[in-house]
């Protein structure tokens, strides 16, 4: 299972003096980002490149205790749904071994012109097979 | 039923030239903000400022139509569920009258000194019954 | 002299529990858009759609006092000079009369695909000598 | 000299394609964050928990060439000035040896509680000087 660690940072924090939890869903975005370039094997930015995005059509996300500053949060990241064009990734996060999010994120491969969906390249699929869980 | 509008600022995009999806949850964020000062009749940061928070506990948000740079999204906010300490709101964005996303979001009122659920003041209450929908 | 107001949010807050610098930034950022649609006559997003851009050159802000949640911002936006395609803004910003800081924003309008400098249309030229202060 | 590095993600950019240039400044801050857990050997999550912040008096900031998405900036940072509690450190932002910015921040060290200025702690003092450049 792919994972990756995000440290928080000062602007990260609100009022309260806990990570904003806006800035917790963009760690998930930075999760799938690293997810592509650690596991899928290309950066994020040359699939985009080449004319392809994967807009969020769905986020389900559940926060399970505070997260403050200087922690780094580990990002477990695992393929749950695979579709002709959409995916459904679970992003699991911890701190220090304490879980501190769950967030499960429905995207589709679209034509960032047209935004219409299109199916999922090959090797792609494949890589993302590989990271079920 | 209350309503609040945010414009979409440049700083809102992402690479792909549509609003980056945590901003959209930023934007249900400054519209929960917005309810309280509007609606409640009390500046959220009055409410902070007294020692009570409101982390969110539960983020489901479906993101129906991308959201441009100058946008007005106008976001509606209901209440669907009160409890002793938690609560759960509905934010309807729009653009045009075109939908663009849905949000529910399930928050409680917190001690922030100790990080514990507290039951919602009366006064509170009263006024969140009157958003009901 | 042009002025807008932008509210501080939960979100812009950091550590200290007072707004971000970075994110004092972005006001400055906003004000100009603001000034574009309210002052020059034309939104930014218009103008960035006919493939002129502004990106910023450089900054100088001096930040005066603290601003804290639930401050309205005040920001008088003024012309100080204007070259062929360069421009230089002021940004004053207020909160209750007090001055909180001080930016000045050197910028150029340039061609977004050549990402080279062009002469500033001379419509807006005439709108922007209009705000010389 | 100190030098750290700073991926551009997807949600830095704005809507011209490039980093947002108020994103780039919160590089800036996020260098001056990790300056002093490599540098001065201190994190700085654990210097604010003592009651000392380092709001920033002044920024003067160069934007010299577009940063993109996928760039990795590095950030090399070195103390220009040191005085009883301001400091101003020079931060050269540059992606593959292209420099992208060069930043001064002035900030000074300040008793949170009362957001007045005290001595920078000798302990502090002696690693600044190592950093002069």
């Amino acid at each position: 299972m792919f994972t990756t660690s995000i440290l928080v940072r000062f602007g990260d924090l609100d009022g309260a003096g806990i990570a904003f939890y806006p800035n917790l869903v963009r760690f998930v975005n930075e999760a799938f980002e690293d997810f592509f370039a650690g596991h899928v094997g290309r950066p994020f930015h040359e699939i985009h490149g080449s004319g392809i995005g994967f807009p969020t059509v769905k986020l389900e996300m559940e926060f399970l205790s505070p997260v403050r500053y200087g922690d780094t949060v580990e990002i477990k990241v695992a393929v749950e749904h695979l579709g002709r064009s959409a995916l459904r990734l679970r992003y699991e996060g911890a701190v220090a071994g304490r879980p501190v999010f769950l967030a499960r994120n429905t995207t589709a491969a679209v034509d960032m012109k047209a935004f219409k969906p299109v199916a999922l390249p090959d090797w792609l699929r494949e890589r993302l097979e590989l990271a079920r869980g």
